[in-house]
C-alpha cells in the first residue's frame, strides 16, 4: 500500500471526491496501482490529503460500484484484477529486452539458448558454499551488530582492509598496509576513483588485445590510450618510452584475453620505465590471479615494486560470486594522499553488513576453503578441455598458461575468425573472437576465446565434439 | 590459514630450509602472520613450493624450537602470541585517526564524546525493524535464489526499480517507466555516472548556501560552479539567464541547509528556463522529502515537468539506514540513451542480494510502516525541539519549514556564527555553522543548523538547555 499523492484542484470546477476516484481510477488503469494492492484506510486518505472523510468514502464507493476495488472485511480496500496481468507483461516485456548496448545478463539457463556458451565470464557458482554464506549473514545481523546500520569508513572498514592486505600479502606477495586499501563495489567504480586520483587527459598504454572492458571505461575518462604490441612476455615495453603514456594498465599473473603470463624480466622493465618518471605508474590487474593450476605461484607485479609504483586492483566477483560487489585497490602512499584530497570525502559504495559478512567469510578460512576447492574443479575443466581439443592440435595452436579460466585457439590455416564463430553458432555453440579483445589493428591470425568457467564436463566434452563437426 | 608465497632462490646461496623459514619468521615478526593463525600443512606447502617435504619439516622444525609456531595434536603447526597484540593495537591506532581530511564517522557513542551532536546528518535507528530486516534478508538466500549471486542488469534489478518507480509515483508523484531509473551505490556515485551522461566542464548553478558534499563533488568533475543567491522561494532564476548555465542542482521539497520550500511559481521559473535550451537539466536532489510533518504533500518538481527536463535523484540512506547503500536516478529519455551509449557497460554497483531484499522491505509493505513510524518519530523531535526553542524566539528567528530533520537559527543580533559554535562547544554541545554549507561570499547574519534525528527527547531538552546557559 502507498501514499496517494493527490493535487486537489479546489476552483471548485470538479468536486473533491470526483477528483480523487479519477484519479486513483487512473491509477489503476495506467498500471501504477497493481491488482491486491491495498489502498490507504478512508481515515488516513482523508488526513493524508486534508479533506472530509465522507469525501474519500465517496469517492471509494464509486469506485467499488464500477468493480475497480474490492472491500475485504476487516482488511480494508483492495485493487480489482482486471488488465493488471497484461499491463505488467507488456512491462516485463519491456524490461527484458534492453537496448543492444546493454550487456547481456549472464543468467540464461541452456534450454532457452540450447548454447554450449563457452564465455570466459561465466564462473562455475555450483561450489559456492550457500549454507555458509547464509550462516555467516545470519551471526552478522543479529542484534549486537546494529551499529552495521550506520555510515562506515569511506576507504571501507578497517576490519576488512586488514584482512584483504593479509590475503594479499600470503597469497599474492602484495606489500601494503591497510591503509593503502580503498574497498569499493566493483572494478569500474574503482576506476572511476582512480580518474579522480591521477587526473584527467591521461594518456594510458593498453597491451593489444585487452580487457575491452577497461578500454572502454578509460575511452570515457577521455584518456589518451596508446595501444602497445604484445610478444611472447607481454607488453612490449620500449613503446613506452618512445610515446608519451603516464600510465600502463597491465595483467602480469593472466594476460586477458591471450593468456601470457608476464616473466620477471619483463617486469622489471616495466617498473624501471614507471621509476624513470615522477607522475608514472603502472595499473595490475589481477584479475583471476586465484587460479592457477600448474607451477610454482608468481607473485603479483606489486611485490617486486620498490619505488611504490604500482596501483593494483583485484576483485572478489570472480573468486567468490558476481554478485559480491567488492573490489579492492591498493595506492602507493603518494596517490593515497590525492585519494584523501580528492575523493575522500565519497562515501563507500559497499555496504558495512556486506564488508562483515565477507571479512568472516575470509578470516573465518571459508574463503581459503572455497579457493582450493574450485581450484581443483577448475583445473579438473581446465585439463578435460585441454584434452578434448587434442583433435584441434593440427589446425590450431592452443595456449593456456596453466591458468585462469580460458583458452585460446589460433588457427594455423587461413580461417577467418567470423567464419570460426559463425560455423560454431550453426552448431548451437558459442565461441568468442579474440578481435573483441581488440583495440588497435588485427593480430594477422584467426582466433577464438574459450572459457570452461560456466560449463559442466558434459558440456564441455559436448561443446567441443560439435566444435569438431563445425571446424575439422 | 593462508597459502604462503616465497620467492625460493635456487643460485644454492641458501638453503630452501632456511629459506622457508627465515620468510615465515619475517611474517610473524612483522605481524603479518597473527597469532594463532594456522600455517599450512608441511605437506600442502612442500607441494604448493614444489619442495621436498622433508624441506618444509626442518624449517617448521626451526621455527617450533625457537617458539615462533607450536604444533597442536590433529590440528597442525600454529603461530605462537609473542608480541602479536603490540602489533595489532599499532596498526589500529593507525587507522583510528584518519587524516583531517577523511569524514569522521558517525558511529562515536555519546560517552566517547560527552556531546550533544544537533548533526543534521545524524538519523534515529532506534525505530528500525532489525527483526524484518534479518527475516527478509533470510528468506532471500534460501537455495531457491542462487541466481541472486550472479550478475545482474547494469542499471539495477528490474523488479526493483519497477517498485522504486511506483514507490516515486505514488508518493512523490514522480512520472518514469522502470526503464528510466539508475540504482546505484549512493548519490556520489549516482553524479558521478551523471558526470559521464552530462559531459565534462559543465557550467552548473547551484543556490548558496548548498549541500557542501554535492558541491564538492561537482567541483571534482572540473564544473564551473555558478552559485546563485537565494530568496525566500530559493534559487533566484534570473541569473540562470544571464550567466552560460546549462545545468541546476537544486532541493526544492526541502532546500539544505535553508529548509527553504520551493514553491510551485518558482518550479514553473526553473522549468521554463530549462526548457529554454536544448541542453539545459535541473538535477531534484530530493535527499529527505519522506520527512513532511505539516501540510499537504509537496510532490517532486518532476511530478510538474513535461518536457523532460528534470535529472531526480533519492536515496533509501536517509530514510532506512545510512548502511544502505542504494540510491535511485530517474533519467529523461534523452539522457537515457546517453546514458547507455556511455555507461551502459558499468556494471551495477549494489549486489543482487541487496536489492531483492529492499525490493521485499518495500513491496511487503514494511518500508510504508516503517516511513509512517519514523514520520511520527520525528516529527514529535521536531515539535519538541520547536518548543525547547521558544526561549530563544528573542534572539533568534527560527525556521524549520515543517520538514526535514533539522531547524535553522539565525541570530537577530550581532554574534558571530564562530563565537555561537565555540560557546555552544564550551557547554559540550555541538552545532553546525550555517557558513559550512557556503559556497560563495556570506549571508550577513550569523547562523547555526540544528540536527535532531540522533537525539533523544532527553538529549534534545538537555542539549537546548545547555545552548540557553551559553547564548542567552
Amino acid at each position: 500500500m502507498y501514499d496517494l499523492t493527490i493535487q486537489l484542484q479546489t476552483n471548485g470546477e470538479k468536486c473533491l471526491y470526483e477528483q480523487i476516484y479519477e484519479h486513483i481510477k487512473r491509477e489503476i488503469k495506467e498500471g501504477r496501482l497493481l491488482a491486491g494492492e491495498r489502498l490507504p484506510s478512508t481515515r488516513s486518505l482523508a488526513e493524508y490529503l486534508q479533506v472530509a472523510r465522507s469525501t474519500v468514502d465517496s469517492a471509494y464507493g464509486q469506485l467499488l460500484d464500477e468493480g475497480y476495488i474490492e472491500a475485504r472485511p476487516y482488511r480494508g480496500y483492495f485493487v480489482c484484477p482486471l488488465e493488471e496481468l497484461f499491463l505488467l507483461e507488456e512491462n516485463v516485456r519491456k524490461a527484458r529486452n534492453p537496448s543492444p548496448i546493454l550487456p547481456v545478463i549472464e543468467t540464461r539457463s541452456k534450454k532457452e539458448t540450447e548454447y554450449y556458451d563457452f564465455s570466459p565470464n561465466a564462473i562455475d557458482m555450483s561450489g559456492f558454499p550457500f549454507g555458509v554464506w547464509k550462516k555467516i549473514t545470519k551471526n552478522t545481523l543479529n542484534d549486537g551488530n546494529q551499529e552495521l546500520f550506520s555510515q562506515g569508513e569511506p576507504q571501507g572498514d578497517y576490519d576488512l582492509r586488514l584482512t584483504v592486505c593479509r590475503y594479499l600479502h600470503s597469497s599474492r606477495g602484495v606489500n601494503c598496509s591497510p591503509e593503502q586499501i580503498i574497498v569499493g563495489a566493483g572494478n569500474d567504480y574503482l576506476l572511476m576513483l582512480l580518474e579522480k586520483i591521477l587526473g584527467r587527459h591521461v594518456p594510458i598504454a593498453m597491451e593489444n588485445p585487452t580487457y575491452k572492458r577497461a578500454y572502454r571505461i578509460f575511452q570515457s575518462f577521455a584518456y589518451r590510450i596508446v595501444t602497445v604490441d604484445m610478444d611472447e612476455s607481454g607488453m612490449k615495453t620500449s613503446k613506452l618510452w618512445e610515446e608519451e603514456v603516464r600510465v600502463a594498465y597491465v595483467m602480469p599473473s593472466h594476460q586477458f584475453p591471450t593468456g601470457t603470463i608476464m616473466p620477471i624480466g619483463r617486469r622489471m622493465e616495466l617498473l624501471r620505465w614507471a621509476g624513470g618518471g615522477e607522475d608514472r605508474y603502472l595499473i595490475e590487474d589481477d584479475y583471476d590471479s586465484e587460479f592457477r593450476y600448474h607451477g610454482k605461484p608468481i607473485p603479483a607485479l606489486q611485490a617486486s615494486d620498490e619505488r611504490e609504483k604500482v596501483i593494483y586492483i583485484g576483485t572478489f566477483s570472480k573468486a567468490i560470486a558476481p554478485a559480491i560487489r567488492v573490489s579492492y585497490m591498493v595506492l602507493p602512499k603518494k596517490l593515497l594522499l590525492r585519494y584523501r584530497e580528492e575523493c575522500g570525502f565519497y562515501s563507500c559504495t559497499v555496504s558495512r553488513i556486506d564488508q562483515r559478512i565477507l571479512n568472516e567469510f575470509i578470516r573465518e578460512g571459508y574463503f581459503e576453503r572455497h579457493l582450493n576447492k574450485m581450484r581443483k574443479i577448475y583445473r579438473a575443466k581446465h585439463k578435460l578441455l585441454l584434452d578434448c581439443l587434442k583433435p584441434f592440435a593440427g589446425e590450431f595452436q592452443i595456449s593456456g598458461e596453466n591458468a585462469g579460466l580460458h583458452l585460446v585457439l589460433t588457427a594455423k590455416g587461413e580461417q577467418s575468425e567470423r567464419e570460426l564463430v559463425r560455423t560454431a553458432k550453426e552448431k548451437r555453440v558459442k565461441v568468442y573472437g579474440l578481435s573483441d579483445s581488440l583495440v588497435a589493428s588485427s593480430l594477422g591470425r584467426a582466433a577464438v576465446v574459450l572459457g570452461f568457467g560456466g560449463l559442466n564436463s558434459e558440456e564441455i566434452r559436448k561443446g567441443t565434439e560439435l566444435l569438431q563437426k563445425a571446424w575439422l
